[in-house]
């Protein structure tokens, strides 16, 4: 029997483990993708315990509390930090096959030097453990990512955003890690919503001239985009229900903006015309200015109404949509090749299903401008465990160029999760070591070495075209 | 090579032996879901030889015969029983990868003492074997259950019943087995079949009173349920093509029955909304009752017309429906969960694919009214095999809690069938003991001692609130 | 570690070891849906290079070169035939999970002797040897045949098509290959494309009358039918977006078919209906004749507008149509069953998705008139590697009968291609032999060898009902 969770963690071979030892675990980190609050890192956050680290902001923790019947008082409500982290400890230790249960217990052994069990019987022993470790300078928001290796991070950021911490951060000789805005729009495309007015108000104020118009609209949010290339942005994010794909003129389109504008509302189909031709305005002007288009799908969110009424959104309701087309998919894709606008592109379902459709639809739109433009991107939230990445990692491999992947991020808003970037790199040698121990690919450790590099830290300063040096 | 389905059949690692003979095997059956004829265990039915037993309405055995191009004589026409299980015999000798060779083979092993391999080689001694032993007492329908160790039955019933059967067995006490009604109304809802005003006059009759409104369709239905729940009855089952979330007015519903019960045709949207009021209606009651609700859909039926023609339905003719929406799914829950009327929840879709999309939807609506009050049930017909039961076993773990799950039961119309539940048992404590010895997760034996025995038999009784000890 | 690819590449046990020497590997082949040219077998085609045999028509190999990166030049474009290997080889070299890297190398193993890896580091000298053993007469199209132990292939025809180098090929006494039409009438069905009419007009020629009416264009295929049955035709292919059951009346049809031929463009609903009336007439004459009907599906092609107007179809930028319905596809079949005129039918959709789907509505159709009378087609296209023929052999063998599969085909252009049946033949026994060796099917010599066998050979032989003897 393996010692639970040691140093070769999911490393079931030879050739996994000097894989994952000599290269992977060397490897520094790319985080592309996070939640973090900049103002954490500018102001170097620090933690008085572990509850506020864990359960302060982590709706997957929530989630599982209450699938263990815990009331809501012990999540997001008025209990002590102490009895909260008591009640989580209790629900990890049943935690069985839950991703949680490796995450929590990674960042115990990296961050607070933990190596047993956590449950129950544990918790106070873990509990003063952590906060007296918390309590170092050691364990700062700033002192965490140095320790985790990281080069580079990309926050998610609205277009209205003036980007004041990531000056800061940048202008801190002190910290040498690069801190980027990412461009995430969809306040500006989700006319349906019903405080939409008052955010266009808000971009208007943000670019200095009025909106009246749908073109203005593209204008105002083409200047904005200019100032986040400024401060280093190289990527963009979209969170969508499912891509769509329904065409209109644009004088069609000018007419449904200004409908909403007259606060008036517009009908579905009037929705995803509006949504279709912002996307392709998008994606032309990442295009233009090559950067990476992200677009997340296949989730239907706040899926109840009354926690929502309650907690509002990301707070753990949010479920898999399983209407997401490959048509519509690739024939928006196609839509924006055909004008020779087609930035690079990474595509996230939330449902596992789709792994193959989005394989078969990279292929279609790839072509010399960049290795593997078209990404099939890492196993994302529901899917963020080793069943899932080992679907995606496999699916992309039998359908696509695994060697090209740009790899892991953490889609997180805490600073102990960059532990999801050495999950992934084990899982990742363990695929590669399986097939090379049971003969199905060549043992020929330079070829080895670079894809395994690669996808963990080289694929990614490439393909977005950061300063950085590959390793 | 292991020994063909010896002791260890499935359990492949040390831990999982350990869990599986010390705990598992140990605890008692409650098979809160089969569709045993409550008549044949009130008359304590003997069956004269193997094919009653195993060929008289399992059709699942049929559509394998039909797979290997057996006349329909020997499946369900006139043939000699016999003749019927040579013709099974050489079917199921070349079965392999299916799961009705583990099932046909466990029975032969538990109740019949045979442990070689039936096949066209093995067939007449293992039909003269069988037959011997089905004339002893000891394979009478309530020793069958009793040497199985079931401590309660729920069988599947309609709303007009009365459940005569149930009280006969309560009422004799030379048998201690529970064996309790469960409620499943759907011909009460389905009001685009033909003989649906037939079913109003029977519903009328069992209640008393004429039913004239959608509103008196309703009370009638309370007042059988106030009936079942004095029998004992506390969950309740829907066969649904898919949960789908229409709604309308009451005034539209009302109207839409009271066309159906004019003798006119409703349309396919009238029928979508006349459903949806029905559930959410049942559902709300539920609630009141703190009945379960359990939810079987992602089903075609009947896709055969000229064999439904001739021997009607169940007879192995029934398809995965591939369109279910994860988002009328979510809406349906969240409609009830708005009016405090959501009850306690089983979902099961016959389409493997939807094992991701019920994980994520299970998280939306756990609260702390029971422990994983939301659950995804138990791999489903078609599904109900290693590979299935494996998938959504981690489908579970990864997504919600498994070590709440309420588990495995039978399904089925036959007696010998409760060594499914040991099939279950093995495959859970197979998966269980792999991720232990991977050092997945600690071996912490009171940890796995307890997740075992409460998915193998624990949470349901506390899940349904049984008058049970747990053990 | 196991070699690379070494003689029990994928053997991972004794039993699948065993059963692939002893039994598999020595079958014949019957390759009964490829897409070879019958000029190149009549003409006994030489290649001058490898970049002629490998790269020439391979729009899977386009597609990932185009993933990695390469500049279309050396993949369709007009870089010399060497510069485009070396290309091909670099990419190669790190195509690790991706089929490519196994078909590849087993056309290395078996047609060249070859037994290293091909990378950027021996790109040179596999190029040399390739070349040169291309050179000798043994590497003729006819010979790569025989040394492939083939007995018969089909390939793939337009109704059109006169059928005579397939009279030449059964001509010549000196090649004992049976090579077969197949029947593919997709461009009589496809009446939204803008060169129907134009088609339709080489279908009169060929049949010798003018076509003016819908019924006069199933008569026109009809005849064409009893053209190629007299060529020894037994099975015939349809490529459809998805397997669709929009029904109409003969009138309806009449109306929509002289529309088109008017020259006026059909509805999308026009289409469907006319496309469910022209399938349902081709399974009822495939029913007359005893032919096989096979539908391939789940498929989107040519989503690469740009791509498809410089070089054509088939060039490597179709994907996976999510949209495909089990609904509509169980009614198809049914509605062919209703007329006792449901052919025998192989199942194909390009999503793996399907296959569970597709394996719960085999079972709805079978009869006795033939084993498997509805088969679940082997992994295609994008499936066709070692993960997705798992997938297919599994969910097959949980939801029907494995032993009653007519097992693997090439789908090819290319005369190396026959190492995919090898591929497959070792995924399967390794499959089998992981069943056995865990005890879960028995060591049944003789039973093992006869599902083997007949899975590599004897099935197709019997299911076709080709003039070939079993072995």
């Amino acid at each position: 029997m393996n010692t639970f969770m040691d140093k070769d963690f999911i490393l079931t071979t030879k050739t996994a483990r000097k894989l994952f030892h000599d290269y992977a675990e060397k490897m520094p980190i790319l985080d592309y993708h996070c939640h973090i609050n900049p103002e954490e890192i500018a102001r170097d956050r620090h933690f008085e315990n572990i509850t506020q680290v864990w359960l302060g902001g982590d709706h997957y923790k929530w989630r599982f509390m209450r699938s263990c019947g815990v009331e809501e008082k012990y999540i997001t409500g008025d209990a002590s930090d102490h009895d909260k982290f008591i009640a989580w400890a209790k629900c990890l230790g049943r935690a069985i096959g839950n991703p949680l249960h490796h995450w929590s217990h990674l960042e115990l052994q990296r961050y607070f030097g933990y190596n047993g069990a956590l449950n129950e019987k544990t918790a106070e022993e873990v509990w003063n453990l952590c906060n007296k470790k918390l309590a170092s300078p050691e364990m700062s928001a700033r002192n965490i990512i140095k320790k985790s290796g990281v080069t580079l991070i990309c926050t998610t950021d609205d277009p209205v955003d003036a980007l004041n911490f990531h000056d800061e951060i940048k202008n801190d000789k002190s910290f040498d890690v690069q801190v980027l805005p990412a461009w995430r729009p969809d306040k500006a495309m989700n006319l349906e919503k019903p405080d939409y007015l008052e955010y266009i108000d808000k971009l208007s104020e943000a670019t200095g001239f009025k909106i009246g118009t749908y073109e203005e609209l593209i204008k105002a949010l083409r200047a904005r985009m200019d100032y986040f290339a400024e401060k280093g942005c190289v990527l963009s994010d979209h969170g969508l229900d499912f891509v769509m794909y329904n065409p209109a003129s644009r004088e069609e389109i000018a007419g449904i903006f200004e409908k909403r504008l007259n606060g008036l509302t517009v009908s579905y189909e009037e929705e995803l015309k509006f949504k279709t031709a912002f996307m392709l305005d998008m994606g032309k002007e990442y295009k233009k200015k090559n950067w990476v288009m992200q677009l997340h799908y296949g989730c239907k969110r706040n899926n109840n109404t009354k926690m929502f009424d309650k907690i509002g959104p990301d707070t753990g309701f949010d479920c898999i949509k399983s209407e997401t087309s490959s048509t519509a998919l690739a024939n928006f894709l196609n839509a924006l090749n055909n004008e020779d606008a087609l930035p690079k592109t990474i595509l996230y379902s939330l449902n596992p299903n789709d792994n193959e459709a989005i394989g078969t639809i990279l292929g279609c739109f790839q072509d010399s401008t960049a290795v593997s433009k078209i990404q099939h991107g890492s196993a994302w939230w529901f899917n963020d465990h080793k069943i899932g990445m080992e679907r995606q990692l496999m699916s992309l491999a039998s359908l696509g160029n695994l060697s090209g992947f740009v790899g892991m991020l953490t889609d997180s808003r805490s600073f102990l999760s960059y532990t999801r970037h050495e999950y992934f790199r084990r899982i990742l040698c363990n695929l590669i070591g399986q097939w090379v121990e049971d003969g199905e690919f060549p043992y020929d450790e330079d070829i080895l070495r670079d894809i395994v590099k690669d996808i963990s830290y080289n694929n990614a300063v490439r393909y977005f075209g950061f300063n950085l040096e590959t390793k």
